[in-house]
């Protein structure tokens, strides 16, 4: 029986301390705010704002919400990105991509100011995460990884650390914290020639490649421990599924992310840390 | 008996090319031009600036020595930035580091344009490597260590690859590099517990840690590839030496970069390779 790294408790300890800061802040007139800048209506980005919106309210930062119609104009467009740049009440830029095909959302991603970049998307977060220096923020849930491990009290200095997938978003970045923790990592993607060999012999399995239940039993050894970040829906049985088959790992290794009620659970409150880590640099 | 993997015949078949592409600009009236800003005479620095005027001579690329002394003071010296970063005729700046302890050399990097940066030292050039887009340049020895592979038809395309050392300069931009080559890569460090059993697994191994010959025959198996970036003067053999013990290697191995005479011969003509690359950009 693996021990369940279930992420409600590690999001409810970023929030405690998310509250007493937002309020440490309130106090020297520093209202953390976080601006979501929003084209159009799709359904996930609609049900990630509102997830977003209510971790905010829960520890006292502010949400400005900006919503533009999904046929808005290049122009419109970055004037209102440009405006929420320069805006010193606004201390984090939420956008949602990909954009409607009229905008240039690579344009966009190198318009937005690193310093408001809590999502973790622009050149400079990258390079922050890549050289290991203060620059924008790391991608949310690369980050939601690392305080998992630092809740349960994993250090993963020293230990060989087998990264399932090459995405910016988490396989990079997640990597690359890892090796900055002095984990010696390696990275397997769609081109390895054999990634239940580079698996089993990791003390700490990252699966991110976005390829649902795509690590079996053959990838697992005795002893590991699995940070599960993939979430997908799974026809055939019904329900929210990981990159792993839970069903097969759980009863291998020693510890293990839950999909639904993991990584995923921790990934929101990572974002409003960003906005409140974003505000204190401000007032620096 | 490995082959001798020499960095010669690969920096001769750069420059072929190099020359040809420079007259080719030439004829549309652009000159390339490499702008070499030093302060002070650090014979270092005076022992690569000599390489590389040499080598821009060899294919045609002009050379803007910009000298300044030892003592200049701060405002001076980031004019003198960024009037090269600001001068159209200039296309590649290599801005020799550490600064005197007076100038600001972290403030320096990130006043350097990433479109010159042709040593590759900016966050614009470190986000480019880690996120495989055309923006800065590759760090000069990191790319030196891909050309040799590509020279030799060597594809890491689905091999194993083990990194000795996660340096900014090569260690870390090497490992992505052979990534976006479709390598599996694993980086060993310092706080690597086993380093002899990670190169001993790999294909190829790449020696990164400017620790001299601390690669020897327990970190190598038959048939490997070895690449050694290191390179230092060994007081006790009197001869100039690299991470790895070479008579130890040398009869295990297939394929193995000499020092002196490997990646070092190949680096200088990186560098160029970028001012003529950069002209082409701004040409464009």
């Amino acid at each position: 029986m693996a021990e369940l790294l279930k992420g409600a408790p590690v999001a409810a300890a970023l929030n405690e301390k998310m509250a007493a800061d937002a309020a440490a802040l309130k106090e020297k007139g520093v209202i953390p705010t976080l601006a979501i800048l929003r084209v159009g209506e799709r359904d996930d980005d609609l049900s990630y704002e509102r997830g977003a919106m209510k971790r905010c309210g829960q520890v006292g930062v502010e949400v400005k919400n900006v919503v533009l119609p999904v046929d808005v104009d290049s122009d419109t467009f970055f004037k209102t990105l440009d405006e929420l740049n320069n805006d010193d009440s606004v201390h984090g830029i939420l956008m949602f991509r990909p954009l409607p095909k009229q905008l240039d959302g690579e344009k966009a991603r190198k318009c937005l100011a690193p310093e408001k970049d809590v999502d973790g998307c622009t050149d400079g977060s990258l390079a922050g995460v890549f050289t290991n220096t203060v620059c924008g923020f790391p991608p949310c849930t690369a980050q939601a990884a690392m305080e998992i491990l630092h809740y349960y009290g994993i250090d993963p200095k020293g230990k060989r650390v087998t990264i399932v997938g090459r995405s910016l978003v988490i396989g990079r970045p997640v990597a690359m914290m890892l090796m900055h923790e002095n984990a010696t990592i390696t990275i397997c993607h769609t081109r390895t020639k054999d990634v239940p060999a580079e698996t089993r012999g990791a003390e700490i399995v990252v699966a991110a490649s976005g390829a649902m239940e795509s690590i079996g039993a053959e990838h697992l050894s005795e002893g590991q421990i699995v940070i599960d970040v993939g979430i997908g829906w799974n026809e055939e049985k019904q329900k929210l599924c990981g990159d792993v088959k839970f069903e097969e790992a759980e009863p291998i290794v020693s510890m293990i992310t839950p999909v639904p009620g993991g990584v995923g659970n921790v990934t929101t409150s990572v974002l409003v840390s960003h906005v409140i880590e974003a505000a204190k640099r401000a007032a620096k």
